[in-house]
């Protein structure tokens, strides 16, 4: 093993995302031939007792609570950046200053602002920066970004996308700290419009190319939620739904939609884009599957196939990688693929992205979308 | 059959809608008990020729070319109106006027200032009067309006609906005259938003109750086709596609599509309605089902319940006059059932509905989306 | 109309078949152009009132209360067989010696020895027939039948079938008379053998050709019930349950099962063929859809295509005489489309089938797999 | 992590299954908190470069090539076998002799006398053994498990299964060897019976119970083919496809299907199970489904309930360890659950199961499958 070359990790934050991307990097060596390899250095965290605890299960050597002292750290390569949207900022500038690469979270930032500064930070430092939107390395969405690349589509007339959830419905659940800073908007900047549209428009973005503009609405549906950061119950400062339709630049027409209130839906993202000679539709609840519809095919026997993408031999994007035809891969796997692509583009000298500057302009999207819900007027992508 | 008191038809128009008609006329009799029935009395078109295998096809006793001369005729109560919206508006009231019932093809009218006309007229006439929105009769829709009504999915939160097909694509498909009439913009008054969108209103309208306000988006994809009627190439008028936001005055957010260019699709009309307590999903291609998510269900089995719309002894609206459990009915039934229903409207001298009021309801949003498509505003409806 | 010749109608019970066959006779000219038309002449049935009513709710011209004076009548062309299975050999021949033509419904007899003299009367006295195995005119079923007579199978592996439903689970569901004759050995002479089964044997015969030999079970749950006739509890003599293996003359491993105790399944028909170059599924409770599996599609989007059996254009079977793509038929059009075929076959000088001599080889398959079921040894179909 | 004690495995082959079991090892630590973890020690396979490079791809710390070298170490706990069938027997054996714990690959040996011997070996040395019938712990099959165990289902009719598979229709695929022995009687026993109806049996015993009596067939489409060990076309001994009938001893009935000639599927394993108060399905391909039907359910909204196995608390089986709800495990994860239990039963001082002699069960039914389609005839599981 001694011809690999380390990428020494540093991992800011040990929540959902904390265990997500510290599994792929346990795993991504024993199923991806790079030469980079990522070495779990350090973890860090405010709370010492809960960050020892997340070091020991995942094998990090050593633990820090002061993530200047990580990025001040010489044998630190790389800072993952899993914390609450409103400290990216902070930390990406530092990180990029001290010249550490830098994976973060999605999404970007709490806004098109500090998102511009960290891109500006980044490219000054010349480090190579990635964000999470891992839902680009579903097989299945590859897939998709190869059809539609291939010209299989033709032109594009429609693109859709919703990502429903239902966790919020009850009026009882709290907001802020720990596992619930995403109802908190000092935390969080948004509701569902940075936590599940940005994924939504990430994808769109790849798929479908830039947006023009945008015509949005907003909701609030539970006024009050108790704060466990003051023990008092507060305003709630978040979008609890928000939909809205847009123009794509190559003339297609948008519609996006999420929410934390449709009932029976737990992470329901969704899309389908209607094109000119087929069509194609994934969802995130079944997503080894993609259906497909080719235009082309024989009269009679026209349908939506639908597509087990577990395939072997080059056919489906990352699936040499696993098992055998028919058995699927999970969730987990995207980060897998994410972090072979970013291994993959350090042994090449690349970038393998999203960047922070593809990222911001999902960021620009959901800034519009916001603004537009706010003075309820169509509002251009700058 | 002495005890049956007959309900002389006058059908105007012999398309699509005439036969649809004709055959929920011919076969309504034979599945329900109503003491009114309907007698095919007359048939009614400009082509002489053509009226008449019609006629002769659906056991009309006789024919008329001049819509005028079927009005006038003693032996007639009802008139049907199955022609191109543009010409809604002036045989509704002349037939208002003539003291005949009407059962009028969907939309309403071309707008909402011929609608209130036509309204009126009824209203002063005092006629029993209809229009065609038949969906609301297909028994999975009838059943979802049921468990809404009676608090199964509690506050709602989310609406959406759309309606997709995919036959408009070619640009070598012409506008105006016969079966195109609905590409022509001075026969149908709008496109997609009128002929689809129409009916995805009326069952918001009707399950989810007013909407407050729209914001809208439409698109014309091909700008010029070839014209029947002129021989010409001209340019096209209607809408291709249109999607709007809506508030609806129960709080709830919609979200409604409807376009003529969803590869893959032929007639996708679907809806889903997300609730406190539960959520329902219904699409027209397999109309014969509903989707039922009960949030009440114990927590390790609960899931979308995929419920098979054929059961009798009540259980499932209109089915007992149908098959057996399992037994799937179609398309043509919502219009057998909705000739039923205004057959025991007259046997209980009620007005069984969607009236010409209710549906003056769908044609304000369909207006308003219009109006705010154009002008890129929120609109309220008024 | 007076082009038109009449086909003369006798009908024989007025049951659930009974009613399913007089809307075919009654629909079915207003969308099939053939020289031949059912007129119907004479209802016949044992209760003199019950058989008014049904003659004056499909316009029966006239009614009998004993099928040898309908069968002696000189204004009668055709039979129709809807009794139980016990009395189809007796009325079948007396009708064959009579001259008419007959339309009876399935299974064709109570054993092979009974369709066999139900063969030579019909061939000895030259007389049109035909048995109402109806879902081979269910478009999708005819789609399958002509994709796998053009060879887009290839060489055929596998053919599996059930037929699930779920309707005698409760034990206190009575056997005998009336609805429930088929829970009555004697009136039925099997259970789900000959009632569901014997629909599953004869779209297989059609579609992958003859049986070679079987092994099959058979399971009666509830040992006893409640005899309506007699009044009893009485000990129950059909099969509630079989199921078989077979092979096909063609090489091909059949898996055949049936049961009236699949809990959720309410008349779940289904079959599916797979071949070296593709595959085929159905299922009765979206009877509008065929799925196909293309071996030659190209592998990174190879899938099932779900076809919706709507289209025009010749594409989809039958489907020219309805409505417009995406709109669907159901159940009771299977038997629309039965008659128009014996309609058709009328006008050219054809039996259209299947004939009795057809049915009679699903007889055979009946039989040896209830021998089967009895000695527990393969039996060979003679 | 010193309070852990170390299960020290040596590993016997390096194909799929050594792949999918190493994988769990390495993961097992990071999800269940057992006490007992395992080290994976040493990898064994005659090819010591291939080995090598095994055991340094997933972190073995030595390599032996001779397995009776490895079962001879003293720093071995627990051997796992992943060879072909036909060494299972003398390895298992040795290992037993030896004292070590024993995770044998399934199924578990060529035939009931071989699966007697090993029973016989571990017993008698009272070594934890286990075989690696992993579908047993996908969640959604342990939540069937549950829900039959508490009687949800109430009285048992019927138990179908299948194993579909299409890799082996074309006739240039080869038998013998690496890959291939699947497919070489001599290596694997059987084909599709012990490969894929074992595991279809294994989870029908545990769901079902015992199986009385058996009728089955068999078929071999491709008759010969070219083999690898020896470079010549020889005759094909393997069984291409097998099914059989039979009775559990519960009462109910079964149905068991296994083809690698079923064009379309790739490894659908389905179950269903109908019984009188509710019934389940769950199939490979979609594998974090399960579908659920309570009769119990108010009538007018009964239907199959669609379970996305993806909650916490407990509802779902295993899946507290993993993400959130929504996000779907895959295949792999079914072989951590199975070394979670398997450690978890150490901690406990419990066999976890199943064992050998569970699987001795299984390989009954597989046996009197294959010589009931020898002799044509129905045999006793004895």
């Amino acid at each position: 093993m001694s011809e690999h070359k380390p990428l020494n990790i540093g991992m800011i934050g040990y929540g959902f995302m904390g265990r997500a991307h510290s599994n792929a990097y346990c795993k991504v060596g024993n199923f991806f031939k790079t030469k980079h390899r990522p070495v779990l250095r350090a973890a860090c965290g405010r709370n010492e007792e809960a960050v020892q605890a997340f070091a020991d299960n995942w094998g990090y050597e050593s633990t820090e609570t002061d993530w200047r002292a990580l990025i001040a750290r010489d044998d630190i390569d790389a800072i993952d950046i899993c914390v609450p949207n409103n400290l990216h900022k902070e930390i990406a500038i530092a990180a990029a200053e001290a010249g550490k690469m830098i994976l973060c979270e999605k999404p970007l930032s709490m806004d098109v602002a500090e998102g511009e500064a960290m891109c500006e930070a980044v490219e000054k430092a010349g480090v190579t920066n990635m964000v999470w939107y891992n839902y680009r390395r579903v097989p299945a969405v590859t897939l998709a970004k190869n059809l539609i690349d291939e010209g299989r589509l033709g032109r594009i007339f429609h693109y859709r996308a919703n990502f429903l959830q239902d966790w919020t419905i009850a009026e009882d659940v709290p907001q802020g700290g720990a596992a619930l800073w995403r109802l908190d908007a000092a935390a969080a900047g948004s509701g569902v419009t940075g936590d599940l549209l940005a994924h939504c428009i990430d994808t769109a973005l790849w798929l479908n190319g830039s947006i023009h503009d945008v015509t949005a609405m907003t909701e609030t549906f539970v006024k009050e939620r108790m704060h466990n950061l003051t023990g008092k119950v507060e305003p709630v400062g978040i979008d609890d739904a928000c939909a809205f339709l847009c123009h794509f630049e190559n003339g297609s027409l948008g519609l996006f939609e999420s929410t934390r209130y449709a009932r029976g839906h737990k992470a329901l993202y969704t899309f389908e884009v209607n094109g000119e000679k087929g069509s194609l539709r994934w969802d995130l609840h079944d997503l080894h599957r993609l259906e497909f519809f080719d235009h082309a095919d024989e009269s009679a026997v026209r349908g939506w196939r639908n597509v087990h993408v577990t395939d072997h031999g080059g056919d489906h994007p990352y699936m040499d990688h696993w098992w055998v035809p028919g058995l699927q891969i999970g969730y987990e796997h995207s980060f897998v693929h994410q972090v072979a692509d970013f291994l993959g583009g350090l042994d090449r000298g690349e970038n393998a992205g999203p960047t922070f500057r593809d990222a911001l302009e999902t960021q620009k999207v959901c800034d519009a979308v916001l603004e537009s819900a706010k003075t309820k007027s169509w509002c251009n992508i700058s």
